[in-house]
């Protein structure tokens, strides 16, 4: 490992979140609480359908409600943005519906109103006719099906690889990942051993604790956009896109974010927000309510069919992996997810034959895009299950049969970046040791019995991204950091305001950041994927060293010694005579890759650097009901060096209560498209008596070109969660569940089967 | 003169302002216009003595008004601002009255309502006890009065220049600049002809049409303070000094700012609001009545005697100027106005022997600050007034006495710098022919005579002075250009968008320029005194061409050849892969000066250019009854070469429009320190239909170190405004007057006593 940077002190420091008073005393901002004046308020007709032809829309009535200013349908909407379509990957989604409606719950039309209750009833006084049209709700039959979605695919213009798809018709396949390692045919042939499964994960939500909501105030040839995004520039250069005009006059605003984990990316609320205030010509508010975020953005479900060959002796020797993601009605971010995360499919094992095919797929439920892992928590529930089984099947310690098999830095993964600065081999002696994984282990008796399992990932990072930053040191020396990281709550101002101080030597409560704004911050790709620390870290690092360069040049231009230490105001103070003046440095940051695999021809650039986390779960299954709990969560990441050791606890274990409710409980329920369990009544997120005993841990290392060492987090303990437990409740009972939520009666079930006594299917 | 610089086009175009359309259609944001939720409105109760002890101020009957929510006196603002005095040059204004009042409308407490009728009712109900103290009025009598405005005083600790005055007693002069060069006594004693004058102007006041406004929000901490300021650097620095906070704890922002002319610098309202939000915790908004800012700050009134000595042939080789500068209770910046402009005092002369008093004088006024043109159009009144009467005395005409003793381009001025890049002979040239000065002229008959007048002058900016710019160019290649210099009116930013697109090969109507915030936009000294074309116009060109070097640096690091111009969005998608990152240059200007004198020793810094201006008048003068008409103006300008000329052409014609409401009309009079025409029904601003006919013309000139050759003209055509009306009056009927206003009395007074009939004085 490389000589440690010793941080002079603010760096690595534990300090309390710098926003922390705000929230606590009720005063930070959200776009939530935001009202302007002679604001209207929106609220959004909805799609009953599945999937019809709309025939007819009557908003007559609802037009003629008193205190109704105007029912915005996709014919108004034309009027200011011709072509209503938008999408990060694929232009694929309308303002409001065109035509068609693809999923229960689609936006239909928008009712303005001065009041949201009259433009809550006037919902109810629209009349929409539709034509039915044959749907598709699973991913696997969406391959084959000859229900379409859409079509043709829509692929946006900005990307190469994309382009390709335009216009393709007859498929509901929107993006499809192939990768080929080796020759798996053959290794499967020569395997003393072959094992095949599939492992499926279910539709979930993000539930965030302030639901998407965003306020445009339209000007003259500008508009202002607040929104709850997590990626306002990305929302700047849309909505510019969109509207035909100059980034310059869009400008996008987030203050405080309540929760984004993924779904407050890219186009949400904006663009039909925007739609109605120039319509309307006046400020127009949409805020959804907690239960229209189910029709919104979900996370995908999954099918995955895993087939691996492996020697007597425990090496795997092949790995075939086939992903199905279920990306509803329009694609999102979702083959971005079926790519990038497509790309680690196999796990963290160094296995030379390898072949992944992973398809991003349309069907006729909401739409699925980012949440907390990008896709990885799926795949590392089917193949740490899988691995599990193997294990198991061989006779072999979990430990061992994956240090076994483990990647280890300077091999290539399957995409042929080499793997370096991921400290597994750390992790797993780590947890091993937490874990008492060597010492006598109390199994329970009678009824209730308990289990252990475990489980490794990694998970690259997209790339390549951008981030830029600026910091300002005013004249009295104190200093703001401008940049469009979104803190919504996972600590993000505190980690920048301590590498600005690291650099700048002040103390971090005295760095000032500024919130995004894009006429005020500069470009940020997004907060998301674990991103920010590494790309936003090393802008603002680099911005705060050019600063500090600029305040050496001008400590020499006045003639002083180098390191005469004199304060920042008093340099100014010489300078121009008074208490004046700024120092500004930019930093940009884009990955540079340090060992480019020019042998395989292999693209080496998947990834900046990897997130890795080993987890350990330990449950108590009751034999009778197949009631379980999950009663301790071991938990040890791989955060560089981190920034901020107590905030990265708090992600370790935010990540993993999180995927624990994806584990056992949450999930939506469709009947024929109908979400039927769309309320907080029905769908069940962890509770704080739900959370287990969690020890989290974070191993030393350092990423070498992170910010002083530093990587990011916020997703890496959401991967190991899932089939950590699902090993856990095997090594407890010996019932092997396959699909995600475990819930209880899958359990019982398991156990019926398991004594030769099974339920019958319902 | 140096090769003049090609603009590509953008620069020098009089293209439409750019917040043209934001005004007609009502949507440009003033201060005056903001309501923040759970905001409180302020009212003054303001003295009613010009100077007296307060013995007791009784608000329990205001404090119990239904509605009212607090009663703020200075031992209010003392929890929150311990030593609560500020001022840009003296810390000798307290935010409310302490133990004393120093004139007639000074704040001596604040009542807080959230109606701001309640408010204003409740001043009513508070009883104030006075003692009165000797008080002084006249500048002249403040010299040697035993009354003293202050006990002792207190200079800003930022000024090494003032500290010698720390603590200094028994004096009304706050400070007192003094020049000698040459030697004066001697000169006088050789002349062939000496002439020896007193020249007198009246108090004035600004008559922004936004009234002074300032509404804080207080934070955790931090305070956020949107005010009607010329200055958001100044105001930010001079609260964090109040406060004991740093700088980034205090944002201030300006939107647009419905004219300032000086009056809107420095502190005004905002300690005081910034006082009453943090003692009440709510947002607190006070805005004035247009009639309380006469009592809050205004043009001094001002005495100056000046001598001269000629030789028979015209040349002049002596001058002595005494003027006493009538600063009222308060210094603001009026010892800087004595000292600044008493620089250029003599006139635009070359004068061999040359002695300069200048002293700024405390009274039992309303303060007096800066006022479009800093002190120049006073002084210019005086020594053009007594120019011409020596031409006249000599029998020489006015172009050519003028012509004979012009300080003309590396000629020394009186401080010893050497003058450059100053077009007053081709001022005097174009002058001369518009107004057809060499053709026979009817100069009337019978009661109605006309006659013509010209003046020119010359002012010093202040200096040195700093202003940093940023330029942020977006990833599709718009751009932002961030800067702190307030668009009041003067159309700056129109002006900046020119300067960053001729640089950046833009249109400038695509550039958008980001109003002030001390959060966003970096340190500028202020929009002040004709600086911020030349300065903050060099910090926007630097920054832009920073951003275009980056961008040819980019270019290069993508293997382009140089001069390629592929356009920038494309040089970022190769970059990013997508439409991404930013590019921001920094500009920072401070002058640097090119001609140091370093034989004479004498300081050659006093301003970075040189404004100045040629005037001439027309008048019609009723000869029985002393009424008279300004029929004509004529101004010619030194622009440098102007980055939009149609601006440049309404600034000469404002300029002019205004000093001449002070020329004939405006004046504040006063019985016994109490304003007795303190509203716009006594106090007479000119209406559209006392503007004469006013030819404007810039002459072709380049500022070499200015952008683009430009330099600023806001103030230079105040300056010959009066003295050529005077001129013009003594031309058509031989009356001269002394004193400003310039009335019919006055005149009428002049023509009897010309006529050997003088009235008895009132």
């Amino acid at each position: 490992m490389a000589a440690r940077l010793m941080p002079s002190g603010q760096v690595g420091r534990s300090l309390p979140r710098l926003e922390g008073r705000d929230k606590v005393t009720g005063r930070a901002e959200y776009t939530f609480n935001l009202r302007l004046p002679g604001m209207l308020h929106g609220k959004i007709l909805r799609s009953t359908k599945p999937h019809a032809r709309i025939k007819r829309i009557d908003a007559a009535a609802a037009q003629a409600l008193e205190g109704v200013y105007r029912v915005v349908t996709i014919d108004d909407v034309r009027t200011v943005i011709p072509v209503p379509y938008y999408g990060p990957a694929f232009h694929d989604q309308p303002i409001l519906a065109d035509g068609k409606v693809r999923h229960v719950g689609e936006p239909v039309a928008v009712v303005l109103a001065e009041d949201r209750h009259v433009a809550e009833e006037a919902l109810g006084l629209i009349e929409v006719e539709y034509e039915d049209l044959p749907a598709v709700f699973d991913e696997v039959d969406a391959m084959t099906a000859s229900a379409h979605v859409h079509d043709a695919l829509k692929p946006a213009g900005a990307f190469v690889d994309l382009k390709h798809l335009e216009g393709m018709s007859g498929t509901n396949v929107a993006l499809s990942y192939r990768l080929r390692r080796g020759d798996v045919d053959a290794a499967f042939a020569a395997a003393d051993r072959v094992f095949e499964e599939e492992y499926r994960t279910q539709q979930v939500m993000h539930t965030p604790l302030e639901p998407f909501v965003t306020v445009v105030e339209p000007g003259d040839g500008r508009i202002t956009v607040h929104t709850s995004s997590q990626g306002p520039s990305f929302v700047r250069i849309e909505l510019a896109r969109l509207l035909g005009w100059p980034e310059n006059r869009v400008r996008v605003k987030v203050p405080y974010l309540g929760g984004g984990f993924g779904g407050k990316l890219y186009i949400k609320l904006e663009a039909m927000v925007v739609a109605c205030a120039l319509v309307a010509r006046r400020p127009v508010k949409i805020a959804l309510t907690m239960e229209e975020q189910f029709l919104t953005i979900t996370r995908h479900p999954t099918t995955f069919r895993i087939k691996s060959g492996v020697t007597k002796d425990g090496r795997i020797t092949a790995r075939r992996c086939e992903v199905f993601w279920n990306g509803g009605a329009y694609a999102d971010i979702g083959p971005r997810v079926a790519q990038k995360s497509g790309f680690a499919a196999a796990g963290p094992y160094d296995i030379d034959n390898v072949s992944i095919d992973s398809a991003a797929v349309y069907t006729n439920r909401p739409p699925a895009g980012a949440l907390r892992g990008f896709g990885a928590p799926q795949l590392c529930w089917a193949f740490e299950s899988h691995t599990e089984r193997i294990a198991r099947a061989l006779g072999l310690d979990a430990f061992a049969f994956r240090r076994l098999n483990l990647l280890r830095d300077g091999r290539p993964q399957a995409t042929g970046t080499i793997m370096r600065d991921c400290a597994l081999p750390q992790m797993l002696d780590v947890l091993e040791q937490r874990m008492n994984w060597r010492q006598p282990y109390d199994r329970g008796s009678g009824r209730l019995r308990r289990g252990r399992g475990i489980a490794i990932s990694i998970k690259g990072i997209t790339s390549p991204t951008t981030s830029v930053a600026i910091v300002n040191v005013y004249g009295d020396g104190s200093c703001g950091v401008y940049c469009s990281t979104v803190d919504m709550g996972q600590g993000s101002d505190t980690a920048m305001a301590q590498i600005a101080a690291e650099v700048l030597n002040l103390d971090a409560e005295a760095v000032r950041v500024i919130h995004p704004d894009t006429d005020v911050t500069p470009y940020d790709m997004g907060t998301l994927g674990s991103r920010s620390t590494f790309h936003m870290g090393n802008a603002v690092r680099s911005a705060a060293s050019e600063a500090k360069a600029k305040i050496a040049a001008l400590a020499a231009e006045l003639g002083l010694p180098s390191g005469s230490n004199v304060p920042v105001a008093e340099l100014f103070r010489r300078k121009y005579g008074t208490q004046a003046g700024n120092i500004v440095g930019v930093g940009s940051y884009i990955p540079t890759y340090v060992s480019p695999d020019r042998e395989t021809g292999l693209s080496n650039d998947v990834t900046p650097f990897w997130a890795a986390a080993a987890g350990g779960a330990e449950v108590e299954v009751d034999t009778e009901t197949g009631q379980f709990r999950v009663t301790r969560l071991w938990l040890v990441a791989d955060a560089g060096t981190p920034i901020n050791p107590r905030i990265v606890e708090t992600q370790l274990s935010g990540a993993a209560i999180m995927q624990l409710g994806f584990t056992v409980s949450e999930e939506m329920l469709f009947r024929d498209g109908q979400l039927t369990n769309g309320s907080f009544a029905d769908y069940k997120i962890p509770g704080i008596r739900d959370v287990p005993a969690i020890t989290g841990e974070i191993v030393d290392n350092e990423q070498q070109d992170g910010p002083f060492g530093a990587k990011g987090v916020a997703e890496s303990t959401t991967m190991p969660v899932s089939p950590s437990v699902g090993n856990a409740i095997e090594d407890a009972v010996g019932v092997r569940i396959t699909s995600l939520p475990i819930t209880a009666e899958a359990v019982y079930r398991g156990l019926r089967a398991r004594d030769g006594n099974p339920l019958p299917e319902e």
